[in-house]
């Protein structure tokens, strides 16, 4: 990692900030507002886009070209930008769209910044509940959640064995018939599976409350925040073989090296990048 | 329903608020806390009974025995008592254990009263996100929630059609063999199906942000309050054969007597009480 980014880290984390604080003037307002208007991006099948999501990035976006103009960025909504910095911002405004859009307050707004080799800040922002989750990969990495302005640090717990481990995914009919298999060896030897949580779970991964998350078919902005968080926070997140998942595809993510070991040997049998 | 109560209700809606905070001063500082103490209901499966449970029960007992004493209590951690004064007070100190060893702040204080014919009060008391959602059914029904101390009128929404419902369930995995039948036949034709709500989803349908909630094997505590709340919104709320379900079962929640209809026909097949 480009060492004079570790001098420019506490600077990047105060943007990281900033930006947390503009999509949320965005989406705040519109969230339960009887005048959402949900698009389909799909014809078929329902992928909403709402007006608060295109706002959100464009709000990011704006905040980016103004003082990071080097930086490349990638958000859900916009063509991505590439930079001549070497950093590139992962924005997704809201993900969980679909937690949005039903008034569940387990969305959240994801926010990365990779150095080329590996995500080095990931934020979750959370306006409705006044929670933000952030982690700082660096020459000390830091997490830490603020809570209604209360910060305080955070770590994940140390769940060792699959029998005792809270397990959390969005949809269980998100899954090929490949991943179903291994999942369910999963869910039956679990001590608990709960869904539909988008990013919320891998925040409660972070804070110890949870012990894994396992999902499927994931995009770049997806999870990109969730890596660095989890891992300052102590967890390690990788695809289905062990493999970087910053790009996106199979994630799976464990507060903990032992169960992230139990969990992959379980899931490789169903890794597309085996 | 005896006509006496109407007059009454003011005072016993005040009650249900002193409860709901009596409830949250219990289960609130527990929530998140790292010494959280859980201990197996049954020794097979997983039904965790927290602290926060038993104490959140036991002060809201503490204050009907001051000031109803005449009134009976059923609540899901004590043994039921009977009353003379033929209402009865419906608790379930923590609808959604499983969300709250998780975490998740979706779990919430279910409160109702029961006057023998019907429930007359539900509230759903979410301390976390300081929200209240409240129903009161009497010779003009109102419902209304409070947030952080602001409060506003509310209604369900109009769905109709079934290809336009928003519709949630806690696990797809509680149901038995035919259940799952008449749900993945409702699944499949329903614009959006998520999971893992508890007593949440109802709240929702109570908001007008979804529009149904199907679940099964509820004790008369998981849903005793929600049937008042979600008649007040406008809603209607019965087993899966269209009868009373307020002493548990299988229910069935909907915004609008149409797609409650809809709904009705294709879980009837799986129905207990056909």
């Amino acid at each position: 990692m480009p060492s004079h980014l570790n001098d420019e880290l506490p600077a990047l984390i105060a943007l990281a900030n900033d930006l947390a604080e503009a999509a949320g003037r965005e989406t705040l307002p519109r969230f339960r507002s009887a005048d959402l208007i949900t698009s389909n991006k799909l014809a078929s099948g329902f992928d909403p886009v709402t007006e608060a999501d295109e706002a959100s990035e464009a709000a990011m976006r704006a905040l980016l070209t103004e003082r990071r103009p080097d930086d490349g960025v990638y958000g859900e909504e916009q063509e991505r930008t590439f930079g001549t910095s070497g950093l590139t911002w992962v924005l997704d405004p809201i993900d969980g769209t679909r937690a949005f859009i039903s008034g569940m307050p387990t969305w959240g707004t994801l926010i990365a910044l990779d150095d080329g080799d590996r995500g080095r800040i990931g934020v979750v922002d959370q306006p409705y509940m006044g929670e933000r989750y952030v982690g700082a990969v660096g020459s000390e990495s830091q997490a830490w959640m603020e809570h209604r302005g209360e910060r305080r640090p955070i770590r994940t717990r140390p769940c060792t064995n699959l029998s005792d481990a809270t397990i959390f995914t969005t949809d269980p009919y998100l899954f090929n018939d490949t991943e179903t298999e291994a999942f369910s060896n999963i869910r039956h030897r679990a001590r608990l599976t709960r869904y539909g949580t988008d990013c919320y779970g891998y925040a409660l991964v972070a804070i110890g409350q949870i012990d894994a998350v396992i999902e499927t078919d994931l995009q770049a902005y997806d999870i990109a925040a969730l890596v660095p968080l989890i891992e300052a926070a102590g967890g390690v997140v990788t695809d289905w073989s062990g493999g970087d998942c910053r790009w996106g595809g199979q994630a799976v993510a464990a507060g903990s090296a032992e169960l992230h070991e139990a969990l992959l040997e379980r899931l490789a049998p169903a890794s597309k990048n085996g």
